[in-house]
């Protein structure tokens, strides 16, 4: 279950309504182009794929033997997986993210790995990265070392259908691939074999995930009283003046989630738009509690530049009661209490405590921190965000602005010797 | 070596100029309260405390048991010791950072330790954070479970000279206690005990890490034309007009450094002034090269309303060659080119890419990462936070923002039942 609650922003069902036209709008404008090639709108229907669930289910247990799982992909090819499986893993499998190019740590990985007990998951949709492509001449070539012709067996692509360089390799060396659908971009893929098949081996519950995520399309296409993301959509929308976007959420097995969020936000919505203005808020990732001890204070007394979200859970899993330790009698307020109690009541206290303070704020209760309610809270920040692209005059779902950088790397890297 | 790069700042050098008188009045008034009482600057005197280095490493040497370290502890209690010990771990004991209250991950936790082989190290200024508490009567009740009486080799506290819940503690069950000097705060703790007993069991070089911090000192008190922190307190104090302050570094070792940075920079700055108006800018965390793929194409095209700030390193401590694979002729660009060179030349890239877009950039260049130049660079920024103290008109070493939720925090714990 997921819940809005927007109880320190008092005049927001007017706004709802005020707004009604506007936000039916954008919704069918943005329908309007499912289907269309190269509208990128094929995450919309990945929560539906249960053939390539089945298929990476198959995959998973014909190989059982894996031990580590290294994942070679940057960006939306790791964000998501790293995510969730930080949240749900279950199986002792080892996750391993080669998301970088800095030598020591790849180093150290290859000396710590077992290559016969390795898969090794290099993740790019255009094949082209030149950063996973860097970590796979590494990967491939310590397989070989180690492994002979049994390499191919401990390397599986996740890339596009058709092109790019690891669509080549597979079909040249008959490795094992699985496909991003070619409607789907990096930053909405989670939901695709760059997440499922990773989370697979990780023993997270897919069927619990996938369900969730159909909950949030339904709430997308329902009626706007019960519209999730075009509510929230409008939060931001009416705040798009607030330079920062605070997403602060009160799990420490999400604690990889804003991360996922901060691209997803930021990736899509910082833009020029049709009439060259720059758009997009800036996402700023926290934790609770542990951001109650770093950027609550300058949430608290400094600039009332932020509109935050709060990310809060309503019950745990499975609680632990503080025991009454009688060597410490100064915690004896905690005695009795549980450790979960505690938590909500820091959450509560910091979203009342913002509000006091003049921020703008909003919570998402989960009702608990599963793979159903996570799968819909990732699906309905797609949505939200698809939306905004809407509502600011910009395309969500490319990145023009990152080419620059990526021609100036070349450019340094052939130029220097 | 720590070394300023303003290239695309033109107009710098004349700033510098304008601005000494208030830079060196700056610098004079915080130096003229050293020594008082309550002034909290005791963080410029710890890289000479030798003393406290020996004691530690001593503790250490009476300790070689150790496997698994869990640190109890939250913000400033945290933060730095991860960042450290992520970067520079050589020892092989495992560390755990129980920086939160969420119940599933700690159960999981004291599930798969061995008691036996545990130092737990509890860690508050105050004694009195509801967190570590917490968990602190979790990990004791755990220890005296497995234990018995021994279960007092296993907890350490490093806290307050004198008063608080875990000096007492202590006090009363003659366990082993480090010292946080009373003019030393949370967020500028790291090179007191808070940050060198973790690090003396990870088995990273205190000596070096120490001497580097002692060039910042040396920086700091030199003339304007050689003083580091005072220079880049300037090009944070011309900005302040930019909400955003991004800390962006190149180095996967230094994945933790961010977020030390955002609570100094946030926690110590974001305050009333003396006339009550908020100020303060929002740190916000980045990461070379996976933010190129999240957060630059918003820094890109998006709002020009932020000052970047690119920690990048000139050499690697050991490279790594990439191999010229012949199945995967698609990478032949990075055939025999080495892995750092690829990073180097992806930082040069964005730190261009970001000046051509209209942001204001500048770069601190690491000639490697050390302990020695990280060192240096935590002091630097600890004395670049305290000069932006006296710029603005706040006192850095307070946060009375966070007292309201603390309050709210425990009528929540009471109220609920």
């Amino acid at each position: 279950m997921l819940r809005l609650d927007t109880r320190f922003l008092p005049g927001f069902s007017e706004e709802l309504k005020a707004h009604a036209p506007l936000l039916l709008e954008a919704r069918e404008a943005l329908l309007a182009k499912r289907g269309q090639k190269g509208a990128m709108l094929g995450w919309m229907d990945l929560p539906e794929d249960t053939e390539t669930l089945r298929e990476i289910r198959r995959f998973r247990e014909q190989n059982p033997w894996v031990e580590d799982f290294v994942l070679l992909g940057i960006g939306g090819s790791a964000l998501g997986p790293k995510a969730l499986e930080a949240a749900f893993a279950d199986s002792g499998v080892r996750f391993h993210y080669v998301d970088h190019v800095e030598p020591e740590p790849i180093r150290k990985l290859l000396q710590s790995l077992n290559p016969h007990k390795t898969l090794v998951n290099a993740v790019s949709k255009s094949g082209a990265t030149a950063e996973t492509l860097a970590g796979l001449l590494l990967f491939l070539d310590w397989l070989k070392a180690h492994l002979g012709e049994a390499w191919r067996r401990h390397l599986v692509v996740t890339t596009d259908p058709k092109g790019g360089a690891l669509r080549a390799l597979a079909g040249r060396e008959g490795l094992r691939a699985f496909a991003i659908p070619e409607e789907v971009g990096g930053r909405f893929s989670v939901l695709s074999p760059v997440g499922l098949l990773p989370l697979a081996f990780a023993g997270a519950d897919l069927d619990a995930l996938l369900m969730g995520a159909r909950k949030a399309n339904e709430q997308a296409l329902a009626p706007l009283e019960e519209s999730l993301p075009l509510k929230t959509a409008l939060l931001h929308h009416l705040h798009r003046h607030l330079p920062i976007a605070v997403f602060m959420v009160y799990s420490e097995r999400l604690r990889y989630l804003p991360a996922w969020f901060v691209q997803l936000h930021d990736e899509s919505l910082g833009k020029r738009d049709q009439e060259g203005r720059r758009v997009g808020t800036t996402a700023l990732p926290a934790l609770g509690p542990q951001d109650q001890h770093a950027q609550v204070q300058l949430f608290r007394e400094g600039p009332l530049d932020k509109l935050l979200t709060l990310v809060i859970p309503e019950s745990p899993v499975e609680d632990l009661p503080l025991p009454p330790v009688g060597e410490l009698p100064e915690a004896g307020y905690l005695f009795g209490k549980t450790l979960f109690r505690l938590l909500k009541a820091e959450a509560e206290a910091t979203y009342q405590a913002l509000a006091e303070a003049g921020q703008r704020v909003y919570a998402l209760y989960l009702s608990e921190v599963s793979p159903y309610t996570i799968g819909w809270l990732l699906q309905h920040l797609m949505w939200q965000t698809a939306f905004l692209g809407e509502l600011w005059g910009v395309n969500a779902f490319d990145q023009p602005g990152v080419e620059l950088g990526k021609r100036l790397t070349r450019a340094f890297l052939e130029g220097e010797g």
